[in-house]
């Protein structure tokens, strides 16, 4: 077995989750991803650990959408069952072909994500872990050769995670206790998020390997103003191009896009939750070296935020308040290396992507 | 898509298990036969049902037994919860490599058997059926060119059920009635069965895929004498060769094997239900015209029968009768082409594999 797969397994089972003998594990993973889950089984048998691997397949999903009707997609209830039981998720991403949905009916597939509702909200309620296998296709989306993005992949999950704690505890001490962000980039991106009271997330990898964000959620209600993405927006293998949304008192009254405005709008109308804000994430993970076009990584990508639209992170929620639901968490991206800034309560902590923290900080 | 593949999954979906709209539909499916898994995909979304896959994984299977302690092996709950809410459940064997499991444990892989124990249980309370895809790995072993094994395996599947059901209902005719059955085949195998008020099974292909057999169940303690079987004994990628096993009312007494009697003696000790038959079949497919070790098709070969050690088949069993129960059911063949008579009550019935309705019998 490949030394850097075998490492990979090892980084989820104990790093990420902490896999015991108590412990049902459930894998979900592509064919292109049998490497992986081999060495996952590996390690999840040291651990006395009982797991099983749902099989992601984008070419049956794809076989399954075109002849099912939009009226019938229903919770799987095997499927929720199984979840229910579960202890731990590793979710483990990698197709043969990043465009197998492309020909897919958006409305069917948010109908599909619809039904999935429940089998998510089960799964945010236990220890998961959101992973990539390299694979030919994911290298091609990020016009690199296999072997190059192979390596992109392994440098940027077997990283000194508590180094990387650190920098990013800084940011945490400055948003935590913050009451109001503002986000501005270019002349097309100017939006406030009220974050009073919210918890702030140092992301060490623990659910997304690899990690490196910190992250919050805003106050419902107190989203406002005006956001242009500026990677395109992937769903179901198709892209929206020059993605923008429009705010008022936390909920999107108006949205664009230059192409595929139909994916977007199918988006937001999946439920009523998809139309807010369910996460604020600010890419600190300098060892991303470039946007690929892969959310996974770009979301970490230092000199970039992100809004995540549908269900808010759990965590982020002070007790007894009530979190954004939603069977969607889409998070869009807005490159802040240039012409931009986020301000805290009026004051400027980043400027063209660098941290009031860091050198090269031009207040 | 490759049309025996679309007419494999129509035979399946529509023909062996009939799924509608209400059904959750669990399939369970290798690798290698991700083809069947896309076209079964497209089936129920037309019949619009809801399918998961669980992805068979002979790799993954072998590094977990190896790393995991015998002593850990426990029924994982979130498989056993997702069988229980499942309606319909398609098995697809086809394998990358027969021999994945040559280097596993036997006595892991009896510990793994036993603790999936109540998820077959439960499997055979739904509606199921067992089929094959085609795979190089299983031409190899059936010693035939991939082509030769892909049109063999199509050969078998596609075939008139209703014309193969009055031949089967002929044999079915003179067992029902009887009250005891005696192989005898050369000088190894003499043995009696008592299936007195039994049921008696036309194997129409609905529960496997090809079908194609008469099978019964003998009566609890009501086995006795020697049988040798004529095939190589197989089990998570080992052989027994020259198996043979010695009855007295019921249980298995003695055992013996040519080559890695290991693997027999630790079937038998899987659990107490293991050293007792749960079926008698006879093959009656002149469909499939060789034994090509893989035991889906020989023990529908005509020409042949089989005992099976362990859970007792359930529809044999008439009502109100306890029926033998075993996380395993294994089937082994016995050779009745030459020097060889079946009775029943002690009349010849079949003779050098020709039954007494069938041209060629020499009573």
């Amino acid at each position: 077995m490949d030394d850097h797969v075998r490492r990979h397994a090892e980084v989820l089972v104990d790093y990420c989750t902490d896999i015991g003998a108590e412990d049902d594990v459930l894998i979900r993973a592509p064919t292109a991803a049998e490497e992986l889950v081999v060495a996952l089984y590996e390690q999840v048998g040291k651990r006395g650990a009982r797991p099983v691997t749902s099989w992601r397949n984008a070419r049956a999903g794809r076989a399954y959408a075109r002849t099912m009707d939009s009226g019938n997609y229903r919770t799987k209830e095997h499927e929720l069952a199984a979840m229910e039981e579960t202890d731990v998720v590793i979710l483990i991403s990698g197709e043969t072909n990043t465009a197998e949905g492309a020909d897919v009916d958006s409305e069917k597939a948010a109908a599909s994500s619809r039904a999935r509702g429940p089998i998510l909200d089960e799964r945010l309620d236990k220890q998961w872990v959101i992973t990539q296998h390299p694979t030919p296709a994911h290298a091609q989306k990020a016009g690199m050769s296999t072997e190059a993005w192979t390596d992109f992949v392994y440098g940027a999950i077997d990283r000194d995670w508590s180094a990387q704690h650190t920098i990013r505890e800084q940011l945490v001490e400055l948003l935590d206790p913050a009451e109001e962000v503002r986000i501005v980039s270019g002349e097309a991106t100017d939006i406030r998020l009220s974050v009073d009271g919210m918890g702030t997330l140092n992301d060490d990898g623990e659910e997304n390997m690899p990690g490196g964000e910190v992250a919050t959620v805003p106050v419902p209600g107190g989203v406002n103003g005006e956001v242009a993405f500026d990677l395109p927006l992937r769903r179901n293998g198709r892209e929206t191009h020059d993605a923008s949304l429009t705010f008022e008192n936390g909920e999107v009254v108006e949205h664009a896009a230059g192409r595929n405005e139909a994916v977007l709008t199918s988006l937001l109308e999946t439920d009523e939750g998809a139309r807010r804000v369910g996460e604020l994430g600010i890419g600190m993970n300098h060892g991303i070296d470039r946007v690929i076009h892969d959310l996974l990584f770009d979301e970490k990508t230092a000199e970039t935020v992100h809004l995540a639209l549908g269900d808010a992170i759990e965590e982020c929620m002070p007790d007894g308040r009530e979190s954004n639901e939603s069977a969607i968490h889409v998070d869009m991206l807005v490159d802040m290396s240039s012409d931009s800034r986020i301000e805290l309560d009026g004051e400027v902590v980043q400027r063209d992507g660098a941290f009031r923290f860091e050198e090269g900080f031009d207040g």
